[in-house]
């Protein structure tokens, strides 16, 4: 293991992405002391609120991004679809955590597939598809129902295509609708719940996860997260605390990181377990943990990234966690919410309350039955 | 009760001082989507690297404080010493809470302990001290040992000395000392322990104390922080809980408050409270409410001088809690305190470990013995 460096309190934390997520890494990371230094492309991200400097540029602008980066002691990120050139040009001058291999193997669903068939770890079956042909000859393999993704680019399930069981298809019109983007065949996981794990791996190799949690999911966006998952199987929680490290050790992980996963009903048996997705990242799954863990995923991160020791994953007191997402008009609820006990209300600081947009989540702990 | 304006998120806090208490107020106005304007005169201000706006300027720069009380839509503060004409022209813009008669009366020690006598609470006796010769009737009367203070402007055991039980004492020489000062003389309280009541009350006239904690001073500097105060008898605990409503009541106050006191032992009865000092502001002692409390006394502040309903103040899972500032040179054992079980390290960011400075602090969440 070579030694990496370990940063001082009053060092500055990059961070590249100006959402919720890097607002909330950045909240932890001023908790530590740290400076953080942004870049986003919109004047208007929410993360700029809370750090000490930002960079406004596009996440192509190579010269503002060597520029950030050498103005850092170290370099994260807060989403997957940073480009492999944005990933060298930050590399070349400060620390990048996670590393370029863990952003090149997520952020293209069929690379990021044989990566964890490669590990031994299960994923639904799919197919490469470039061509009308090539999606016929992935239907009549994998079958029906299926999903049609993009390979890059997608998340909250924008960029794919439901391939229904009955009824005809056409290869050709289907495939217009992606504009000739690469895609991926994804056969159907006939799952009973979605669970993931979140978990981080330290410099010194490391490895803390939280428990799995179940994800209910609604128009593709998560709504509600609970810990721990109702009914899991102590051998199928193994099972996936197992993958989820395998992944990260096979990555040369830094950083927290989730891997969603199907459970698959298997007769009288513990749930099989079927990864879904890596995020090379903190995650909307666990939000919870700011209350919910001795150790939050924002702090837990922060502590990886900069070379220091991991914290403690496990749930404060004992209590069962519930997170609920609080997607575009739900959040006008936020004057109820704040009046409600034992709700835990975070806001995003994003002005309009869109359809389909994230802003802010509740968490509550409840005794554990 | 006359109705005052509910913030919406989104909205502006405004905060004068930029030193930690700013800091972690900042960080839970974050948490719920506020944007957060500091005005401190500092450029290095802690406070500086966790908001959206900041206005550098001195703290009797009366054009400067008016324009940024023009922008905000709240204005609130982290330390009690703010001049009369700055309070003024901060509440002329922008509503101002706590009040400027919170300010008022617990800026000057003269009129604070007058404000708490008046309300039928116990102090240390004490003497106004202008002129040697006041000092010297106000030994005769209270007797020694005793503490001569500055009225205004004293923190952390500055601008006081203690004049001992023996010895002869030159009260012009000694008055000397304080240049000319406004001064008082406060009699000693035979106190067998110091705790204090972090409470909050709301826009609304609502109350919510945390529980007394039990506070340490070393060099006059607060050292240790314990929840609950150990051996607190009931009714010393509800006595110093209605002193802290009491007070906070009188002065129609709106925020966080801190309350500081001193537990004299009665015999075999139940120690009498003797109120030393109020701080019309979040303070050091609840620090501890970060993780040890359902509502932190930052988020408390924040929900308060935003007109929201206030947060629970229980302790999180019944856990006890101690909290220890790291001084000057104890934040250099930040890695071992990173790696140390349940220690949550707060670090503020701020430059130089100077000794006396408030670098930092631990707080461990303990199983109830």
């Amino acid at each position: 293991m070579t030694a990496r460096p370990t940063l001082q309190p009053g060092s500055t934390l990059g961070i590249v992405g100006g959402g919720q997520l890097g607002r909330m890494i950045a909240l932890a990371a001023a908790d530590f002391g740290l400076k953080v230094h942004v870049f986003a492309p919109d004047d208007d991200s929410p993360a700029f609120d809370v750090c000490a400097a930002r960079t406004v540029a596009a996440y192509d602008d190579v010269a503002a991004l060597a520029r950030f980066a050498s103005g850092v002691d170290v370099v994260t990120y807060e989403f997957e679809n940073i480009p492999a050139a944005a990933a060298e040009a930050l590399a070349a001058k400060a620390p990048l955590h996670p590393n370029a291999t863990a952003l090149a193997t997520t952020q293209d669903r069929l690379t990021e597939k044989a990566f964890i068939n490669g590990l031994g770890i299960e994923t639904a079956p799919f197919r490469a598809v470039d061509t009308a042909d090539d999606l016929v000859r992935a239907l009549a393999e994998i079958g029906r129902p299926a999903v049609l993704k993009t390979r890059r680019f997608g998340y909250d399930g924008k960029g794919q295509r439901m391939i229904r069981a009955e009824g005809e298809i056409d290869a050709a019109t289907i495939l217009a609708e992606f504009g000739g983007a690469p895609c991926i065949l994804e056969g159907f996981v006939p799952f009973e719940a979605e669970v993931s794990v979140v978990a981080a791996r330290g410099a010194d190799g490391a490895f803390a996860a939280y428990e799995p949690c179940a994800n209910e999911h609604r128009d593709h966006i998560l709504a509600v997260t609970r810990v721990p998952a109702p009914g899991i199987a102590p051998q199928t929680e193994a099972a996936a605390l197992g993958m989820a490290r395998r992944i990260a050790e096979a990555l040369d992980y830094v950083g927290v990181l989730a891997v969603e996963m199907f459970l698959v009903p298997q007769g009288d048996g513990p749930a099989r377990v079927v990864v879904n997705e890596i995020a090379p990242r903190v995650h909307n799954s666990g939000h919870w943990t700011i209350e919910g863990a001795l150790t939050s995923q924002f702090a837990q991160h922060v502590r990886a990234v900069c070379g220091w020791p991991l914290g403690d994953p496990a749930r404060t007191g004992g209590m069962a966690v519930e997170m609920h997402n609080l997607i575009g008009a739900e959040a006008d609820d936020w004057a109820s919410l704040l009046a409600q006990d034992g709700a835990h209300l975070h806001l995003y600081g994003k002005g309009e309350a869109r359809p389909g947009r994230k802003m802010g989540h509740v968490t509550r702990l409840l005794p554990r039955s």
